[in-house]
């Protein structure tokens, strides 16, 4: 065979995977393991009926660009579309600042291309989410973390990092920060804050790349449309570079997200995915798109806010009954997450293992940490798995930590 | 507005984007305009009804993984697929060597950036595919062109420029190649070329990438398909890294496409692609498994091959009746391109903004060419302009082209 080790790149010599796409493959392979590791939507939640009939429509009309060759910024009419979808959460766009991805994958992917030279300081909030921390740092990010407080990121700290590593003659190309119902901790960064960090962003001249997945998914018993406004939304000199996605509200099957900058960045996205995948699929752009032109979005964020409020409920109920006087965690008001804090002495990454035996995963939540922190910590997503399976697998790690700690109780004055 | 000049990486600076794409813009505005750029597929030939039945079934049937995120490396029923299909190719393979991508321009992204540093040579053919070209240069490789003969790639011409590439200290990743029915030319390498090519990659420890779209698309008055059996098929040692794809035989919308080559080379693109976008959309790869299962790739491919040998056959006519004697082309045997030699003094870059007035594009020949030559090339695309707007395209071409010879008479005894 073969040595391709000579043929590889240093990007290959250095890739980072994703820990979550791990468990991805080790819970499809054991049918009684019950997952909380990857953050999926609930299939029993789309759209199947109405997929099917706009499928149908769309290739009983047998419009060529439905199965052709497309423009790499995106199908126009689903453009459009997009402009008036964020209007509604407060950004202020047109179509030569859009551009459809395959994926928000893909539009970190691509920013992370064309912003980031090899050493290039990027920062991130510790913890953040794990596939943005590897695809930056493919490209070859220094990634700094930031540190999170109850409300958001923490301001100071932010500050404080960026001097530091200015003083050290390093380029800090921006911040990335999921605001809304953050992917690990679900944690929502408050509207005055995301004031102030626009405008220390102005000041410091560092740009801001918001990833927005799940802004739309808040739960109404603990939070509003108001509280999720995008910083985006008070940006007004491209200073905010925005990503979202249909993954969450439609299906990720589809592969259809979007990304928003000023006009010049947009324009170097595009030709970077020219040479990157041509252009989104066109299929699904289409169903995408007649799935906003139709209603079927409008209908869908209403009933997923409620489904995923509910589930949160049973994780959290069964978490409180089980396990509530020796874990913590914040209370989400949105999203998929749930964000563990164990007692400080366990490792949630050597628990794991053990875990397993107990046909019960989740993300250790060191792998979210670019600092190499939070060996205490797990993420739970209690998005996909059934309210009994819910229930099941939270029994099954109450059992598994109270074992854990019965065989390693906590030191004492430590 | 921010000025982003300053965050933009060396990548950003330098991308290269398709003169192909740019083309299939302008159609696209202009309905009178008649293109022979893009090679598209002709949609009349899409198995509208298959795909609609599929579609209703696999919607109707509510499988979670049809609209689910799924596995970076592809659906596994369809590696299944892809391997058996490619047996008929002569090439012996298994599920641990092949990775569904989004689109082989995926396929070569994903190879520039696991197999490319800054300042590696990749050989390329002169002329080549723009799309690959782009894509190795933006991963920063140094590309040298290595001449083609009528039954394909200069052996001598290949072997001289490693030797010389090496002398110089650079380091000479991989030559990629065309075999069948190669974009831009339409050429075909012979079997026996084919042979000596693998054997000299052997000797000189360089890896072949090949890129075998149209593989499928031979012209049955003129080759076989033993004339396409790939370089792949002969290679025993993970030599050959092999890409192919569903958008010429079933439709490009679906983004569906695959690469093959050793298990550990599949294992480092599997990687890089979970940054890129996790993986290909789900509900395209089940559409492509289905349509391969029902038999409807199998129907697809003689009457494409037909379809398409007839196209060629007008836009050959057509030339030999208005331009027959002042200009030439290599007979296509497969595929979708006519590779036209105009007369040694015109230019088809200079030509291009008269043919828009003329209503008639192409894409001009420089755009393959790595080492600046090629101007007086264009290459025209015959696959999908129904038959009178070929037929009338040409007229156009004609005219253009004699109006041009006779204000430009060809200079003498130079």
């Amino acid at each position: 065979m073969v040595n391709y080790t000579s043929f590889f790149s240093r990007v290959a010599e250095n890739l980072q995977g994703s820990a979550i796409r791990k468990m991805g493959v080790m819970a499809l392979r054991d049918p009684d393991l019950i997952s909380f590791a990857p953050g999926y939507p609930d299939p029993m939640t789309f759209a199947w009926d109405d997929f099917r009939a706009i499928s149908a429509d769309l290739l009983t009309s047998q419009d060529a660009t439905t199965l052709q060759y497309g423009p790499t910024r995106g199908f126009p009419h689903l453009i459009d579309a997009i402009v008036q979808m964020v209007a509604a959460r407060g950004i202020k766009t047109n179509g030569d600042e859009v551009m459809v991805t395959t994926g928000s994958q893909q539009g970190l992917d691509l920013l992370g291309r064309i912003l980031i030279d090899p050493g290039d300081v990027v920062l991130v909030e510790l913890p953040a989410y794990t596939g943005a921390i590897a695809a930056f740092r493919n490209a070859g990010a220094a990634l700094v973390g930031v540190r999170q407080e109850e409300d958001g990121i923490d301001l100071d700290d932010l500050d404080a990092i960026v001097q530091r590593e200015r003083l050290a003659g390093r380029r800090v190309k921006f911040l990335y920060v999921v605001p809304n119902f953050q992917n690990p901790t679900g944690l929502l960064i408050a509207q005055a804050k995301r004031r102030r960090l626009l405008e220390w962003a102005g000041q410091r001249n560092v740009l801001i790349v918001e990833d927005d997945p799940y802004g739309s998914l808040y739960f109404e018993d603990s939070a509003t449309a108001a509280d999720t406004r995008p910083i985006k939304a008070e940006d007004s000199e491209g200073r905010v570079i925005y990503l979202s996605s249909f993954s969450k509200t439609l299906a990720p099957g589809f592969r259809v997200a979007w990304v928003i900058g000023g006009a010049p960045l947009i324009a170097k996205l595009d030709v970077t995915k020219q040479t990157q995948d041509l252009f989104t699929g066109a299929l699904d752009q289409r169903i995408v798109f007649e799935a906003w032109k139709r209603g079927v979005l409008d209908r869908q964020v209403p009933k997923l806010r409620a489904h995923y409020q509910e589930k949160r409920d049973v994780m959290e109920r069964a978490l409180k009954a089980g396990l509530g006087d020796l874990i913590s965690w914040p209370e989400p008001r949105g999203g998929f997450f749930l964000w563990v804090s164990l007692p400080r002495h366990l490792s949630a990454d050597e628990l794991l293992p053990r875990a397993i035996e107990h046909k019960v995963i989740y993300v250790a939540g060191s792998a979210f940490f670019v600092d190499g922190t939070g060996r205490n910590l797990m993420r739970l997503s209690f998005s996909l798995p059934p309210v009994p399976r819910i229930e099941e697998g939270i029994r099954r790690l109450t059992q598994l930590v109270k074992e854990e700690l019965s065989q390693r109780p906590e030191p004492v004055g430590i």
